[in-house]
């Protein structure tokens, strides 16, 4: 690198100093990674990035930072004292960066009304697909065109723990390497039950639609109940098994929801392996743009909250408009792969076909294998309301030969070439 | 949508009126695409986006353009007098926009001098991969994170053409259906020449490494010399044969190239498909992000274009920094395909092996096969330095066994998983 050669010498103009809230996995990366690019970044801003105060547990003033410094970045994680600091900061003017998923997605709008308020910047690429400029492309290129549709996969450790289960581990397993290589962190609850997918969903809605959705009205299911059985029938059909977000309109209103599903082999969603992520946005106008890359990962986080801190020096961007009021659609149709144990007796498979065909659930392919007294019973359904698939299989449940829950995984049919 | 229900009724904010150069495809779609969106626009940026002047070969005066606008968007093509007009309006210190790919790749630093000069805005990130945002990624979100390299595919027309190719269509049958499909132009020589690629690849070089890279030093190759049996031997041994450009940081300077090259099936690149394009962004903190979509249509431009404009209603980005000195390396590593249309001698291959081992050209395979008195020999090399192969594959056509020009074609090697 020879940016040096060509930075202004003995300049007098003021650094740009940056208080840092937080010096964990993602605040030492940023402050080693700041270090590294300072010097382009002055050659290209004209002012020089440089870390003017930070505050941890247990050292550093808040009161003191905020009055020192051009710019707050919030790397706390966690809704308090992250929320707090960060209103303060913008009340008082300052432009903010965070990298916090879950505060943004329970108190976004509060805070999106206190940077319009206030006439700040609230930047916070890194709290949605780490490396992957989804944020960014949403807000700016993406303005001048009416977003249909958000769909992918953006959470890495759940995606590691499916791609090592589609090679043949059992959860257990690969929960344990995930946890082992970094991926995974000691209680991974957040993660594997869809919980940190569903924030992100709601802050990339929020972003798309213009409605005020917050995690609360994403309806969210995770991966810790799939079987391997589950996997294997996968396999043997050559669909890959995703958690997979997707926010669209429909019916006037949004739909937001985390879900695990079979895709088909040529999804470009299916071939999105290890711990990466990958958003596809559709409109009309753009046909579709997919993002893809790592998603989590120290550096790549920082790498993100250093690039939030450049547009701020550039004078990017503007806090979201007032939210829209459009409404939340809870109910959606979806093609359903439905997984009977039943007894081995006759009469079962027509008992099985009048509940699904009373609740308007149509049936597209199955396969019944004996095994010994009891049979297994897999199907797959055209698309149906969730509503009416979740009302048949409490039904199916009740019967007696159905000897344990039945369990179902959606399916995305659509067949890419 | 309901954006009108909350945009301030009444308002006496002054529109933001742009002046259009040019009302072809692009520009048309341009309007059209303003008039759908500018209630979403001035709901997020407060004021109301419209055309304030229009100039085409037949009507409209530019100085009065220039005098009632607060932008100038250039949709006209072609260097003169797009490049005038640019001059003159940063000049007189408005911002404009442009998707001028050939005029930015051949006259991009007096632009960007001039940009900086007036400190008005320059955007264009129309000029390259249509509504793929990688003009924006790279200037904002990765102006953090010191990049490595960025490969793809950013040729619509070519990669529609190979498809159609792969699927055992004729080059001129190929070029025909892209032309009725809307794909190629009537003179097509610009896309399959690869300098339309080239073009775009000088304009990423300069905002990933900051070297003032124009057309003239990118080096390309086309698709029009393909042979049908280059695709059947791709077929054959599932590789994809794809128009790839290349922009790398190489001993201590930086290289630049396009060329049609063989992708084993695993590379991400392989399953983009038709008239999509991808790049992929290397860097050593983010690994590697791609972004990939529709690369061109008069629509997916317009939106590129209208995206641009928001982005300078919100304040976004500077213009590049001034360049630096990096020395331009031509001569670089790559793996070759080789074909041989030779005599069925004795002594053959033991004479095509002694020239290219003198020539350091180490062969990885080799496959022979007779065709009466001819034969085929196709070779795939470990990497070497272009230059060696293109002295070795001189020498080899000037042996008599030599029946017609021996073809080359690179490979790349990286296998994905």
């Amino acid at each position: 690198m020879s940016a040096s050669a060509s930075a202004p010498a003995g300049t007098s103009v003021a650094p740009f100093r940056i208080g840092l809230l937080g010096l964990g996995t993602v605040g030492a990366a940023f402050d080693v990674l700041l270090s590294e690019r300072a010097d382009e970044i002055e050659r290209f801003n004209g002012r020089r990035p440089v870390i003017g105060g930070v505050l941890t547990r247990s050292r550093g003033d808040f009161e003191r930072i905020l009055c020192d410094c051009d710019i707050l970045v919030e790397l706390i994680g966690g809704t308090e004292p992250a929320r707090e600091y960060l209103l303060a900061a913008m009340r008082s003017g300052k432009d903010v960066v965070s990298a916090n998923k879950q505060l943004l997605s329970q108190h976004g709008e509060e805070l999106f009304e206190t940077a319009r308020e206030h006439g700040v910047r609230l930047r916070f690429e890194a709290a949605v697909a780490g490396a992957v400029p989804v944020v960014r492309v949403l807000e700016e290129s993406l303005s001048a065109t009416p977003i249909e549709r958000i769909h992918g996969i953006v959470n890495g450790t759940t995606n590691y723990i499916l791609t090592e289960m589609s090679a043949g581990a059992s959860y257990e397993e690969a929960l344990a390497e995930a946890q082992r290589s970094g991926y995974a962190e000691a209680d991974p609850s957040d993660d594997v039950s869809g919980r940190d997918a569903a924030a992100k969903m709601a802050i990339l809605a929020r972003l798309a639609f213009g409605a005020p959705v917050h995690l609360q009205d994403v309806s969210y299911e995770g991966i810790e109940h799939l079987h391997r059985d589950d996997m294997q029938y996968a396999r043997e059909l050559g669909l890959g098994l995703k958690l997979i977000g997707t926010a669209e309109r429909l019916r006037g209103g949004v739909s937001v929801r985390v879900y695990p599903a079979f895709l088909y082999g040529g999804h470009p969603l299916a071939s999105v392996l290890g711990p990466f992520n990958a958003v596809t946005v559709e409109s009309e106008a753009i046909t579709e743009i997919t993002l893809s890359g790592p998603g989590a990962g120290g550096r790549h986080t920082a790498s993100a909250v250093l690039g939030d801190v450049v547009s701020v020096m550039t004078g990017g961007a503007r806090p979201p408009a007032p939210p829209l009021a459009l409404p939340l659609i809870t109910d959606v149709e979806s093609a359903f792969y439905l997984h009977l144990d039943v007894a081995d007796h006759p009469g079962v498979l027509a008992g099985v076909t009048r509940v699904l065909g009373e609740r308007e659930v149509s049936i597209r392919s199955v396969v019944q294998r004996g095994l010994g007294e009891n049979a297994r019973l897999v199907m797959v359904t055209h698309p149906v309301l969730e509503s009416s698939m979740r009302a048949a299989v409490a039904e199916l449940a009740e019967f007696d030969f159905v000897r344990s829950l039945p369990r179902t995984i959606r399916v995305i049919e659509e067949e890419y070439t």
